[in-house]
């Protein structure tokens, strides 16, 4: 029978007991679980709730069955419905009936809870992380590749001439709000909700400040009701992952169309591609269309937990069981997408002399050209005409805008003196675009040393808040 | 090294390779992967592509190693990618180089979709069994509590009095649409892609009606660049999928309200109920409080394959493989959900008079009154607001309809005659609605007599498509 | 004051009726809404509910209604809440207080189902007959491209030569499953809902039969609870249109690939492409991009619509108003889209050169040297190990297939003859791939044969279905 | 002739036009587009790139162009697209050609973005001081309701007496992080782009940090490339809208209950609820049931964001343009949905007789039994179980636990003394939960305390912040 089974005068049903239990998932919670539990016994006995020789007789049955879990010699029944129970129960069966006073004042509402945080915590600094090692992978790449040209698209048609290095920053930057984010996520979940008890707190002489501290939280609850039906934690983290993930298929995305034979714009190293079971010659970017792919995922992890939010009235109810497999998902999804992407990043080769081939061609320096006439006076919505006259031109002829002589460009505008024939190189065309963010070479060493005070101020984040079980 | 690896110079990364293999997941298309492959064997030989004796060596290897993963003696490694990789090269260990005679005219692109189209053939009629079979449950429910009345709800306001099996045929109603589109989606699913091979077709000889006729498909697939790239079924199935849980979810809702306190229709089975580990007196209905959470992962999972094939370029891409788990997960979520509920509502106990009492109250035959009126001659619109103020007349005094003397009505229509006094009745009430689809006793058996009908109809499509391996 | 406010006691606070009132998109279904109450009506007179004077003074009422609405002339005020409400209000202000009478034996629960039935009927053919005509396109377009060829691409890496209107015909057969979808959606959606008046049924002698047949349905819902509460068909179509849209833009991502300047396959008309504010030389396939993005909301609709249903109790409840705006959202969307893309299409020119040249290169034949020494015996597996290796040194050496001697190609197997020396052919590897589905001219004939078979079963439906007003 | 149409043949086909055109939404914009040309214009001068003669021509241009559109004196033409190019054009028509002077160093790609974190600025300093209404509204009803006792529901079952006053301040603490998300979505938005150009930045001597500090912004972005494709900030606002909509879904939901027959805690006020077209009775909480409804549209709002931005390369796509729709969408829903239910929960009434005689049956004190047992050493696992049976007994003998003797508890347990008697009290139960954050009144004055400070730090926030136009 179920340890709650008192007032029931059948056992559940073999059906529903499988349909109900969480243990095969939240088992992965047991290390929170038992730290949480521990925590809990010691402040027990701290304000007198049970002695201290209880407390210790607790807190070396819940050790021991930490051991057991950890080195896999633990056995699960799912008749336990939850790690919840299977903990308690085998603390029971270890200790005696002393195990039954764990359970004091608490509910698994808010023990549950409190597993969660003290898991996503750790988590969020390990993904964390792992962001700030991906920025510094891009980091060390724009050092490395600084000089090199690329065509800069917009409509993924050739726009303007751009550092190689520049792009490359550009994804630094959106690593760095998925930082921040995970940043305030944090935050979010670093509230101690222990001692909300089912839902109305208890009438036990609890310190809850003294668990907190001992679980390392920063504060508690302010809300018993609030406390054990709040799942806004586990939301922020989703949306957290969605756009982080959504920053790497864009990523992915480039991936994919840099390594076809079309832009051939770089060489994954062999370790990281895939062959085909039919096609001998095929090298395939399989990682990063997985990356893509597996966006939806999260996305649909997403989505999912919004739905069980939805209309549930407080406080706990048991749709809540179902916050937990999309998150594991989520973090075991993430993690090695930034991994993968980062070691592919770092090991593929860049074919410098395909992209500045690329980039120097189909008018890119266009904008060069009217911005030339903008400085001679003419307003901008006129040199943007004359120049697209050009360019039409241009493609009637089957010309290059290099190709042009001073007096082709006279025939259309009387302002382009000799120096106009410069205006189709694009390191001219890059060197000159040095607005604050810019991909001029001043301006990419600018944002490169910004990077790399980022990436401290991140590592300095992280030491305070890193992990030491 | 992988079977591809002629072309490449390294092996892949540990860590790529964890990341890119599915066969953690795909192995669970272990049967249909070799159902297709000794199909595809015996026709290699037929049209004499391979010899007799080598189509043989093959079925008889395919075979051997179906019972090794069938009795859990296969053992899987994750350097093979996926399902179809392990079985190759474990057909290869075990009957020599003729092994890779397999995968002539063959790649993992038209392999997979037939697996996964073999594999979701076979699930969608289990389903639509279980849809049969929670149809017949309610059908019955129907049968054994067909006189007993309720409050018909809108806006979970107290509406009008109804049949409770007239509330429940609702339930058979969506469900036989439910079964209907599982049916539609089967005959999407039920189209033969192998010989696609990797997009383009093959040259060698094959016969593709002969493999489909084999596999018990009614139809091959017309264009191979959009068989490999067609996930069009598995998104159907979850669309179908995701409203038979949002079914399943608002009855689920129903069972929750029903078995509060405070509605106290129906009192779940103890052994469907579930405990409170902190509050002895809880009785809770966690399994339908689930089943609503679990919508959410339906969703989810739908959005998910959504996302995936959203921009996505002709033909394969490796995001492709993102249809698998969530398709598993939408499976193993469904099929425990009907059965469940099915046996919830089969156990637990109407209140029929608490449900007659709640009928009775809160002027639920309002609109009885109006429509008294209306035949005798008064405008709908006219007769509704005196209606109106009889009720703001009653709620003012405290008083209910049935305390309504003649006279009380006559102040406010002359047209109310002596059997006006009957129309409080919440019997008359129900009797009265015999209009096709209404709640009358008349009606809700020509209903229950359409849902036997329609059980017979879904007996006979199973019947044709039952799975027999 | 509200025509249903009798049993109140004060009118309604601005900003809730405001916040309530759905008049502003649901005035879109006033066609539907007025030919359904004329049915209405008429059915009222025939079984004598009311008079056959009573029943052409509101026809006439109505149908005045309707040219005032139609030609501008009517004024809507919000207080009337919804397009019920402001047409049966401007009715018994036209003809007095017989207007009062339509709303006998009916309620806006069954109403509002009945409307937006009628309504997504003609839409759906409408959307239908945009993609049959759509498939004409493409159709067309491969019979006037039938010889070009292109690379076919997995993983956007060059795979195998395809026809190009191999590629073309993949979508045709896309679009026949997006037809054949919401053929099923059209059939959900042709059920008749009015007389399940609130969610009960009515006392009435309604003759549901006759109001279906007057417009034009095929069925009679079964069960007025279900009746009200029932917006499955709505999810479908949104399901329906999420398949279409995804289609279009896997089509709409191959636009903008292939007019990119590194692809160059095809170039749009001017008339369907869009300059740049600041850069005079852009082109940019702005409409692909859009159709692509616009996914995003057809995606977001369906999963509103499938959250606002989620563990709703029946019957009607006002979360259901939530249906129509994302309903209309799509519509609005789709249409065009298919219409743009259609257009885009019909009008881009094809640059054969480019596409056959990308085919020629990148040994996109390597398949075909497989399958010439598997025609010799060589198991498929060794085959593909010897290509890979003469693969790996062509790259070695930068030499492409077709500078390879038969002395070359015999260093890696003897089994190579002078008649190998054709294997780099992309004109012999596509005429090869005859199999069924395949993109040999044979097998794409035989597609294209099917394809008008298929535009000529879909006509047939359109024609039967074909909403005239 | 579009701005853009030096380089084309041919003007845009119309269907194209309509189809890419943002106008018609965009134009929501002008304030802020305008605002931001005004700055762009001054700093222009500022820097010498135009004379300030031309500067002033342009912002007198433009704030007429303002005052004409703020009229509704401006006429739109679908033909210039957007609202950009609209006031361009007007500009130049009304200034002359100097009005082609404004578009010098910038590009729509860096306008958009810049207006749209203009306008979400102003938003959501709008959205959330009417967060803090709201909270306000509750902490008010808190007060004047504070020693109202409730059932507290797990499961939607009784589970333990609470104080009404704390149930509304769980909804309180939710709304404080909404407020916060908010002010982290505030700092993500607060980053000012122009300048950025295309795509590139600009060879112009601009002065980004001027535009900055006369748009308010508190700083500038850091990469031109990513600040045109970044739309982050738009999927973190959708993600806290998305948040604060299951917020008051869930209240929402809870009000639904509370004035269903069933429950009958709360009466709406009639100015806040809707009747029935067809049941005269009928009072219903339609306000509330949009609320759960539109939460919907918010999630596929997101969704639909997340999927336009899934595998986008870089950098600006015109995908981007769906970024606006939705989210005007999200703010014109939350913003009257907070004001609504604000209203609607001033103005209820409590039925405090109901609540309070709901929370004293059913046993909802059991937990106090159990907890008096652990008082006195026995442990709560035991205890739990006793209770249980006692429950069960007085289930078995349909008795309350008021009903129970001291012998008939000592039946149970021995250690039940005297003082057991008194552990039925709903009042007792309540007073006794004094864990901080718990129910008992001493707890809930703490929260209420602490919800003032919280309400004076917000209105500090807002009034920082707020937008001054």
């Amino acid at each position: 029978m179920k340890l709650w089974s008192g007032r029931f005068d059948k056992p559940t049903d073999k059906i529903i007991e499988e349909f109900t239990a969480s243990l095969d998932f939240d088992k992965r919670l047991y290390k929170d679980d038992i730290a949480g539990s521990i925590a809990h016994a010691k402040m027990l006995a701290k304000v007198g709730i049970i002695s201290t020789k209880e407390s210790d007789a607790l807190q070396s049955g819940l050790s021991e069955i930490y051991r057991e879990i950890d080195s896999g010699q633990f056995s699960f029944d799912i008749g336990d419905e939850d790690i919840h129970m299977a903990i308690e129960r085998a603390l029971i069966d270890k200790i005696g009936s002393v195990g039954g006073k764990l359970h004091t004042a608490r509910s698994r509402n808010d023990q549950i809870t409190l597993d969660l945080r003290l898991y996503l915590k750790k988590e969020i600094v390990i993904i964390a992380t792992l962001i700030k090692d991906f920025q510094a992978i891009l980091s060390e790449k724009c050092r490395i590749s600084k000089s090199a040209m690329m065509p800069g698209y917009t409509h993924l048609q050739r726009a303007q001439p751009i550092l190689f290095s520049h792009h490359l920053l550009a994804y630094f930057f959106m690593l760095e709000r998925d930082f921040n984010r995970l940043k305030n996520c944090f935050l979010e979940t670093d509230v101690m909700p222990l001692g909300s008890a089912a839902l109305a707190g208890t009438s036990f002489p609890i310190d809850r400040d003294f668990v907190s501290s001992e679980l390392g939280f920063s504060k508690i609850s302010d809300n018993s009701l609030d406390s054990v039906s709040d799942r806004d934690f586990v939301v922020s983290f989703l949306s957290s992952a969605s756009l982080l993930i959504t920053h790497l298929s864009r990523l992915a995305e480039e991936i994919v169309l840099w390594s076809s034979q079309e832009f051939g714009f770089v060489v994954l190293d062999d370790a990281h591609a895939t062959g085909s079971s039919i096609m001998p010659q095929k090298k395939n970017p399989d990682f990063a269309e997985l990356i893509r792919g597996k966006t939806g995922r999260i996305f649909g992890n997403l989505m999912a937990m919004l739905t069980v939010l939805k209309g549930l009235p407080l406080a706990y109810n048991r749709d809540l069981q179902e916050d937990k497999e999309g998150l594991f998902d989520t973090i075991d999804t993430i993690k090695p997408a930034i991994v993968v992407i980062g070691s592919a990043i770092q090991a593929m080769t860049i074919n410098i002399e395909n992209m500045e081939k690329a980039a120097g061609t189909d008018f890119s320096t266009a904008t060069d050209y009217a911005d030339y006439l903008v400085k001679k006076g003419i307003p901008f919505r006129a040199a943007h005409e004359v120049v697209g006259e050009i360019v039409k031109d241009c493609i009637a002829k089957n010309k290059d805008l290099s190709e042009l002589s001073i007096d082709d460009l006279k025939n259309f505008s009387n302002d382009f003196d000799a120096d106009a024939l410069e205006l189709h190189s694009i390191k001219n065309s890059v060197d000159s675009r040095t607005s604050p963010g810019g991909t001029a070479p001043i301006s990419v060493e600018e944002q490169l040393a910004k990077s790399e005070k980022i990436l401290k101020s991140e590592e300095e984040w992280l030491s305070t808040n890193e992990y030491t079980s």
